[in-house]
């Protein structure tokens, strides 16, 4: 229960803090932007999330938030099938109570019409650089992947003790970086089913990419770091 | 009196360096913003003074600097009652020392005319972004529960040692990355203290909010941390 | 042959990373980029791909990624002759692979017409600020000269251990936020190369100088640290 | 010889970093910067110089690359007095041999017609936000006092090894995001000294105060950290 509890709290504040940042932060104002964080900001918001909480509550439930991290370190011999589904479903509550407070909050602002993408993810015409569906399938595929073989490599006992979380949590900013003209970056389906039930588009029509290609990818990377590390269990 | 004067500073740095960013760098040239440094500029500065004290006067105080923080280790069991009253008062007076020291280097400017609201909090009318007193009290309680629900943690025997200054500093980073244009982000009173006496706005009659909301939600995340943790000292 | 693998695997993530970030998401919108990553998150994004593969692979491989790196840690005799020849070509088809698949992300976008110069170096007209030759040769000797002295300070033995991947790729962060305008840096002639191929500019007539002067700068690098450090092997 | 070495390369490495960022890519284009890494990007060039150059010379030097260090860390009782004057000169040489080799890089870019202020430091006319000298000369010694501050406290024995790069090069970072408006932030005599004697302006006229006031700030920072720690030695 204590970890279902870390795993809540940890993706809730994935969500907060990442879609927050994006909601509230990106562009200020909005006709101008001149002061607001751009894509750099909202790359380093969700990174920070998982590097804070990993230090957090690491110890407690080893700090997934993601259903495609669950999976991808299943596959990778590090975590139990029969605790996949409780994981799962505690991320995405975290997720969806961050969006419903998210939700309030953004709606207090004065002349307040409308959520709109309220940071959710898409490919086609929800794609922020209008990439297409292929694009979209082979970033969150190839990132995801990285993700998981870096999650993999960090937490290694070859690896020095202590660090996992800046290289995990850096690792979500960079693949930020470089993929949210392209998805507006998921790589985590609780992440993208949280917001996609407040966004007022049709984000949720497409979110099924946003769980097949993650938690693929994710498996795809766990496995390809046992390979290349010749790494048996 | 070596823990005093280490939260007296502490405290002066977070303001002198957070809001001296805010008030002098955020936006350059004041027209165009073209070189500036933001937001994004101004989170990162606000956490990197807590990052840098931390590992500096962290061994002498415990590095607080915020008087929400001081009473959330009082609820997670970690400081005892009778220290608080010595720190808050000394936290308040770093703050209020390093806003006059601001308030002399911004009005040596050429063609200067006053502070405005020199980076103090608001809601309302003197939210960034004219967000409600609702969005700004759940944006406070939430943010400071994060921050001292995110410190328990990352001081806990159970994380690596010596890492706790980057979690907590970079969590500081992160909650400004997402709550600047709702509040200005304060989560520490003493901070937001500091510069309402200075402001040429109506600060100083919303600065109950951010005593009230940091406190609250400072102590919340504590409790929370040891139910999560089942940690009962 | 694993550390082939994690070469590939590695300088793949560094061309897809970097070069991605700058392709995708460097100007967003194109015209009037209010929300893009600009050169900063550009040289955040290079920085971070060797900071995270170098806590995943770097027990594998050294984690080297870098056709200049392996010829430096040769000169300065912490790597045998008699391997430099696999983990020069491993990085190169790792530079390659993650170019083509950059491509093909890419060319998703609604209404594309082409990549251009796709973040490959260059001089005179090809570097981004127009900048001579001369410029550029003496920018890429002495960027990778230093990145190779840090290397050989940042792994040594007197220094302490696990702090080296965020020494070195806050480094290579370091190098880009000085030199994008100059060659759009390469410092890594496998980097060069991979997306050379696929640029609709001229830029694989003016790849040799983005061979010459990283490893010819790399040598004297490391050659140098040893000197400074008296140290003989 | 080792020592004056390392200090020599690792001021070059700061000036050159800190300095070419400013000079190369703050503003790109100039005319309009969509691109350029602005203010935040220098603060994070100059902070990640010492970074890197800590973990890589620190073993051998102490990593000083600055007069206003070595003269800060005498007056903490951790330098000797009979090496201050060494240390200053490799100081100012590596410096003055930075600027000279960014002069060269900067003069090839075409229609190069002159270095203008070349990242000098200044104050009234020459100070980026028309700051007076009073607020030029609190500010640099309340920072380099700062500065000092927490160099005395990182590498203090009673905080945990192997951090001190980090919160230090991250001080300077945070330096300069709170004072480029003001002075271009120096904290550096060496620094000041070497860019000085190439620009166009009148900055060698105010170095004077670049030279005074880190010096005076660094011996107070200094011993004032002794007075916390109420450390006699």
């Amino acid at each position: 229960m204590n970890k279902l509890l870390a795993e809540f709290i940890g993706t809730f504040w994935l969500v907060l803090g990442g879609c927050g940042s994006a909601a509230l932060a990106a562009a200020f104002p909005e006709a101008s932007n001149t002061l607001g964080i751009g894509f750099m900001g909202v790359a380093f918001a969700f990174g920070l999330t998982v590097l804070t909480m990993a230090y957090t509550v690491g110890p407690i439930s080893g700090g997934h938030f993601n259903p495609a991290v669950t999976f991808g370190l299943w596959a990778g011999g590090r975590f139990p099938s029969k605790d996949i589904a409780g994981y799962v479903i505690a991320q995405v509550l975290g997720a969806v109570v961050a969006s419903a407070i998210l939700f309030i909050i953004v709606s207090g602002k004065a002349g307040f019409t409308g959520v709109g993408g309220f940071a959710s993810n898409g490919y086609g015409e929800l794609s922020p650089g209008k990439f297409s569906m292929m694009s979209a399938l082979i970033t969150e595929v190839v990132m995801t992947a990285a993700f998981l073989f870096i999650i993999m490599g960090a937490t290694h006992k070859d690896t020095p003790a202590g660090f996992a979380p800046i290289a995990i949590g850096l690792a979500l900013t960079l693949i930020h970086l470089i993929s949210i003209p392209v998805t507006n970056t998921s790589v985590n389906p609780a992440r993208s089913t949280g917001v996609a039930l407040f966004a007022q588009t049709a984000a949720l029509s497409q979110l099924w990419l946003f769980w097949v290609a993650p938690i693929v990818g994710g498996i795809l990377g766990a496995v390809l770091f046992r390979v290349v590390k010749s790494d048996k269990a």
